[in-house]
């Protein structure tokens, strides 16, 4: 018995895929995944329409998605994070239905639930045994934790694995187990590893930046949260890295022993578990290859599935024990709501990715964004595009000062006893005005193209096309 | 936010369990669990009635069950194996419907389809934080794997952690993750670690018993099936520990690198593994402390659920890549069913664990046994109980001979190739028969005590109370 099959066409055809079925993909090898497109490609031959796509994410590299979608053999996309070239042809209006935006945690809820049925999923494996057993931790297109695609394989009516490295059964340290898949697909290559380090891994140089980093570092200490069981998430943007790097330092000199550190993990994460600031890494999703390794060979650095990770439908998710987050922003207004989907053009360039779900769960949520960026105010009256409620953000930090929730009147306080620089909202807004004038109201169509939801479901804001 | 509760009065009330409902135990803890008669005695205190138990083995240490079923506290069980306190009890006809009889693979098969639905889930387990990460792997009590436990936690309603070790979130290597846990319940121990050891994982001393597995070796060898990529199950019994020994030496002396052993785990296979004879070791329980270490540091030592062990209701499990098992038995019919179920009087003293599972998934499957006890001939007319259907046993290996399936005409010419004393299963009958007498039919009474079913779900056979 073996589930090897000789073609990705014959695993589409064994799975009965149909017209107007949802398949789904994640986001693991990131700009670097071959998957999709290999997948779409040998649908679009087999002269199938009308699929749903459900990926955890989509980046650049899926652009031959465009075309597809032109071709309607897509007709329906649902992620939680969508790169600037496909985001600015659905921005353009080709996609009759509106693209549905959930987030990390929202997206496995989903399909855990039953309300998000996937027909078939697609899984991309580094390394797999013949019976479907596989991992993203070992093989030449390692990428680490397969968190987002274990929701996909547990509930998928079919589950196909992709890989490019097949070993012999069983194999060790299987992330997905054989119960959940159907048939087994050896291709050249899953992707290419150098796109699966993302270009944001890398630790600010620029002065504003570092000063953000600096006084996050600052206030997270005047928070009160830094302590012995500290946990901390942040993303890979340059400045929030150098807040880890910054934070790691402080937790070593004051003999800090945190609890857990996840998000998309980084080597600067993996720095700080080694340095013994925390006691695991919680990893639904590598960003680099130092993270990779980490999670490869270190008993510590833990593979968490997203519904673990994130999923406000379970009992528990990691992301309710956090105690800080840090996040990034393109746009926050007045009710600190935050836009991380659209850009100033009113553009797709991004997703929640976690945003919402480690805002909704962290003690302390605090965004940090550059005041002004490309001659645009970061804090505006409303939002483009509602991405994470202001309900659930706790700091907005900038270079030129730092403004808090008034829902978070106790930090607040906190913040003042520590001499930090603290500003209201309002006072952010009207100094970024200052320098960058009042941004003219963004003239947008009347055509929905994509619909925004909250982690629980509802939909919380829309997306118009651009004109 | 935590969901440590004060008590486990507390925790069934949270649960609301209430009169008629079912609820589940776990027997990584084997004779030495103490969370079954734990539970149950809360249980009675609180007034309930009806109570339906599904646990993975009934052990001798459960004989507070007794009174508790003639209370009516509990009224169904549901089971895989049920030792001789217990069993003798169920033979007498205290319990008014049949005991449910299933299989190590059927049982997480039958929850996962939602056929055998479970309110409330208790997990016993060695080490938990408090939002309900946990496992057996580690603590003062631990007892390796929790594989018997991983579905019904996955699909129980409610499902409830009791531990007498907690330590700070998150838990390092975790088996159950707190997605499926609504609360945890620390007590003073779940468990005595001496009874956690079962009594029969040592290789016996017995000339017979040794001359069988020196036999079992060489049939193993015989079958072609000994070369690179050979996987290996066998039970805890004296003759089938011996006989993993004797195919160690074989195995590091011709340098044969097999893939997996399985089964319950003891400090014999785990010798194996460290001697290179096989790559990894798949757990789903641990028989005895060396195993609980193994399984605890040594990342090629893989804790598996029952689903993925055994369940014929999942698109593969591990006993479909079986190449041989090794099984005991105390009947064998001359149609090569197998009773692991009862004794030469009726009385309940087994079940079938893993053995049906292993049976129907190895591409050779071996019952060794001698071929009398107590007076008794092994090989009858037709067993007491059909435990293990005849049609998925290859093999039934005694002292006085071999006697081969006759639709395993292929493996009966590799043996005698070999040399090995074949002989028809009639004929073992016939020398059992000499030496015991001819058995007097065991009368029993009307009444249905216990139902068999099958690992596919149907019932093969029923027990009948003793006279």
């Amino acid at each position: 018995m073996s589930k090897l099959v000789k073609s990705l066409e014959e695993a589409i055809k064994l799975c009965g895929l149909k017209d107007g079925m949802t398949i789904s993909f994640h986001h693991h090898l990131r700009n670097g995944d071959f998957v999709l497109n290999m997948v779409l490609k040998e649908i679009a031959a087999l002269g199938l329409k009308n699929m749903t796509i459900n990926a955890s994410a989509i980046f650049d590299i899926h652009e031959p998605l465009i075309d597809l979608t032109k071709q309607k053999v897509v007709t329906g996309i649902e992620t939680d994070y969508m790169g600037r070239t496909v985001g600015e042809a659905i921005s353009g209006g080709i996609l009759e239905k509106p693209v549905i935006f959930r987030t990390h945690g929202g997206r496995p809820g989903a399909i855990d639930t039953g309300r998000t049925p996937i027909d078939v999923a697609f899984v991309a494996a580094s390394q797999a045994d013949d019976m479907g057993n596989c991992t993203g931790k070992f093989g030449k297109s390692a990428c680490g934790s397969l968190g987002y695609a274990m929701s996909e394989a547990a509930h998928a009516k079919k589950v196909v694995v992709i890989t490019d490295e097949l070993v012999p059964y069983p194999l060790n340290g299987f992330s997905i187990p054989e119960v959940n898949v159907d048939c087994v697909v050896q291709v050249d290559a899953i992707g290419n590893p150098a796109g699966i380090v993302s270009g944001t891994t890398k630790i600010t140089r620029d002065p504003v930046g570092l000063k953000m980093a600096d006084l996050a570092v600052q206030a997270i200490i005047a928070s009160g949260l830094l302590k012995d069981g500290f946990s901390f998430q942040t993303g890979a943007g340059g400045a929030s890295l150098a807040a880890a790097v910054f934070l790691k330092d402080i937790m070593v000199q004051k003999q800090i022993k945190g609890s857990f550190v996840m998000g998309g993990i980084t080597g600067y994460l993996v720095d700080m578990l080694e340095a013994g600031c925390f006691r695991n890494i919680m990893d639904v999703q590598c960003f680099d290859l130092k993270a990779v390794d980490s999670l490869a060979h270190d008993p510590r650095h833990l593979e968490v599935s997203a519904t673990h990770y994130a999923s406000p439908f379970t009992k528990s998710s990691i992301v309710d024990s956090l105690d800080v987050v840090i996040l990034g922003a393109t746009q926050v207004d007045t009710n600190f709501n935050v836009n991380v989907h659209t850009n100033s053009q009113g553009i797709i360039m991004g997703g929640s990715g976690g945003h919402s779900d480690a805002a909704a769960g962290a003690k302390m949520s605090m965004i940090i964004a550059p005041l002004s960026r490309a001659r645009m105010s970061l804090v505006v009256d409303r939002v483009q595009t509602i991405s994470t409620p202001g309900k659930t953000i706790d700091v907005v930090l900038t270079q030129r000062g730092i403004a808090v929730n008034p829902r978070r009147e106790d930090l607040c306080e906190k913040f003042k006893t520590a001499g930090l620089p603290i500003v209201t909202i309002e006072e952010l807004k009207a100094r970024a005005e200052a320098i960058n004038g009042i941004a003219q109201p963004l003239k947008t169509g009347t055509k929905t193209v994509a619909e925004v939801e909250y982690r629980t479901g509802e939909i919380i804001d829309t997306i118009k096309n651009i004109l």
